[in-house]
């Protein structure tokens, strides 16, 4: 090559290696403003070769269900309680780091004519042993939500199934161990969402399946529950910890559980992305404050938090989360359907489309249209609204209610939710049926934790829900709870 | 230079460039990642020289209110009848497209004993010679919202104070049009968001501003109204062809107005940015095929649409927008704050943090904390919580309230709050005084119809509300109404 035309060559690399700089820069800016479409996702760890979903998982039956509870402090205790209801049911060990509140349960067994359990306590390490033991079916776990997701990963590598309270993993990481480590070991991982047991929800949900509500195209859930009598209730004041360093909504299975369960998540459905705001603190800083002398000026948790989701099929779900303002109890739980409407609080009750309802439902059908909301707001059986309201309960009482009702309100628990969450557990083991909440309803529940403080860091950027079926999301149709 | 150093030189300034431009890759990814933060921006016009705020703008006094309708289909006739019941106001002229419209308002005034009002029809241009009239004081424009902007900006360069209905402008354009124009004309230009009138807000704004809820820390509101029944009585079908052709929240200003006044927006506070989720349209376009056969594939507003507002000093806002599903109507409001709760639908009510309420209260003030909603729930004399709700919405009632509370109710129109708004109207443009709602009012609340679109296009990405006073929204503390 003569030496111009050598430069000339190399000139023209230096401008085709410039041009394909920018371009690599202008594709970069496309990506991030649009193919990526502003949504910041996080990282699916890939399925191990062979490893399946567990959707609809039956494991053998087992006629006898033996139980350990690792966790005596707040919920422990009751769960233990309600467990001697059930038929079938063998209280095997019980643990907590604290003798005497392991001694106390026990001591409640045998008051009750009860075999005692084996006991376990001493130190946080402790559970270990439990989650090994060879007698075990069933671990049931009630500690601090830091340790829910280590102790529920190693009881199902120790073979055990495993029950766990909400929320049952609080990091991406939690999540996603809880998930590979049950489609490895084929072990059930529920999590203990009460919520969506309780009568109104279930009768609602029952409604829905029925089609009365037409299809669900917004849902609203939340958990507003001023703690300010109970914080000093926790071990070594740990919720209160956890809320002093942790952004975002950290307590949501109460208000998504029933309205994902409305609208089929992972049953035909998917939560796609969400974006998340939150405000000022003020009601717990003057709290700690007030109880302790310290100014918490490191307070990261808001006051409210509130977030909104959209999912595959276009419907929206917003979830509010406040354990700080001065505010009635409220887990908001609505339901905007495209022929009815279904609100849990103040009040409960439901508006239906102007011919949906028919002389089998209610009284006074013929004067109802989408205005009148039938509700328990004045309980009284003179009141004819309230006449409604209650034969449309009454009409639309979820089976599993039906069957429960008496037996769940005399052994109480939350009004009697708690002893149908137990029961249905239970009952699921003993007869091999895929459980009611499997561990993606988990999965997906609970990532609202780390997902809604990604957006939060990001001035409520919109954060991708990972799909925790990875492909297995449109597989069943609907959400059916075995019999 | 000898060959080989020429050929390093040139292999030098290759890598270089190539250093150089993957540089610029990286500058992009943390532009676009880091420094935008995410948030979209959308551009402010500057403001002209000379040109300042209209805060707290004052006109000379008008003894006799000299007022011009424009629009006499839904809401103009009533609020020309509301008029008729203000002293000191004189109806001067009367405008629609219809004639017939114009002769029936005209026809009540004559049989009011009223002098009949010059009247204007015939076409949709017909209106510029009404803003044009000499012996006009205040044109009050209840048009379909598309014209809303346009109108009120030439009624203020013809030298008129204009009072629109809501909402008054729909696009940036339009908005910081009536800014613009009301900062250069210095004439009042007043949304008609008759909202914030009603007695539960108004109570709740005096609780708010007597501290009685300490500081607000969060708060909702919606127009939530199924409007399967009024589709069709709105002039050639305009309201369901704009829900038809546009995305986001159409109809912001009744759910934002009250929040924004509690939280005292550009009196101390700002709006900061929204995120912005919808989801699948059904109801109305079920509605249209049951009305007219056709099937609106093309139907682009969501069934339900939610927004979340973050403002500078860390309040949060949420604002629901559904036309179209079968509920009751709700507007929701609802006001958090660290010593107060309050909540208007689907019932009315309070809650306080222990020990803000105090003897001269309320009736049972012992037995309360922030769990007891103390409501209208159930609005019988015997009913001790009911007591205490009464007692309460009278010790803080509002002094306008107070004041016009017979009148409004003889009047009405909503209720009442819709005199309450025109003789605020009137009675400060009387006694040159600021007017209760200002241009920035009505830009902040209209501003979510652009931007919530804005924010939808782009997978609920937040986006900027910009600050409409151009740097003036902390020169006052607080929301005052002139007296």
């Amino acid at each position: 090559m003569e030496k111009p035309k050598k430069f000339k060559y190399i000139m023209r690399k230096i401008i085709q290696a410039i041009f394909i700089c920018l371009i690599l820069v202008g594709c970069n800016t496309t990506k991030n403003e649009k193919e990526l479409s502003r949504v910041i996702s996080t990282p699916v760890p890939e399925r191990a070769a062979g490893q399946t979903d567990v959707l609809l998982l039956k494991a053998d039956p087992i006629p006898t269900v033996r139980v350990a509870f690792i966790g005596l402090g707040m919920r422990g205790p009751g769960a233990v309680e309600r467990m001697t209801h059930i038929p079938g049911v063998e209280i095997v060990a019980l643990c907590d780091i604290e003798k005497d509140r392991v001694e106390k349960v026990n001591k409640k067994l045998e008051a009750k004519g009860i075999a005692k359990a084996q006991e376990f306590y001493g130190d946080t390490a402790v559970w270990r042993q439990v989650t090994a033991l060879p007698n075990v079916d069933l671990i049931y776990v009630a500690t601090d939500w830091s340790s829910h997701a280590m102790i529920g990963i190693q009881a199902m590598k120790d073979g055990k199934h495993v029950a766990i309270e909400v929320p049952s993993a609080m990091t991406l990481d939690e999540i996603w161990g809880l998930v590979d480590t049950s489609e490895k070991t084929r072990k059930h991982c529920m999590q203990l969402e009460n919520c969506v047991y309780d009568f109104f929800e279930m009768t609602t949900l029952n409604m829905v399946q029925q089609g009365v509500l037409g299809e669900i195209l917004h849902g609203e859930g939340a958990y507003i529950h001023e703690l300010k009598g109970f914080w000093d209730t926790y071990y070594n004041n740990w919720r209160m910890n956890y809320n002093r360093h942790h952004r975002g909504d950290l307590y949501p299975t109460h208000g998504l559980g029933p309205v994902c369960q409305a609208m089929n998540i992972h049953r035909g459905d998917k939560l796609n992305y969400l974006v998340c705001v939150d405000g000022k603190q003020i009601s717990s800083i003057n709290h700690i404050k007030e109880t302790t002398g310290e100014d918490a000026t490191d307070f990261k948790n808001g006051e409210h938090t509130s977030t909104l989701i959209k999912t595959e099929k276009g419907k929206t779900i917003l979830i509010e989360h406040n354990v700080n303002s001065p505010r009635p109890y409220s887990r908001m739980y609505q339901l905007t359907g495209s022929k009815g409407f279904a609100n849990k609080y103040p009040i409960q009750g439901f508006s239906f489309a102007k011919g949906t309802l028919n002389d089998g439902d209610i009284p006074n059908h013929e004067n109802l249209d989408a205005h009148t909301f039938i509700s328990n707001r004045i309980p009284r059986d003179d009141d004819k609204n309230y006449q409604t309201y209650k034969a449309l309960m009454e009409k639309y009482k979820h089976p599993i209610a039906k069957e429960l009702e008496e037996t769940a309100k005399k052994v109480g628990g939350h009004g009697g939710m708690d002893f149908i969450m137990d029961y249905r557990l239970i009952y699921c083991l003993q007869n091999g049926l895929h459980l009611d909440m499997d561990v993606y309803d988990l999965a997906e529940w609970c990532s609202l934790i780390p997902l809604t403080a990604l957006s939060l860091e990001n001035n409520s950027a919109p954060v991708e829900i990972p799909d925790f079926t990875r492909g297995a999301w449109n597989k069943l149709d609907k959400l059916e709870f075995a019999k």
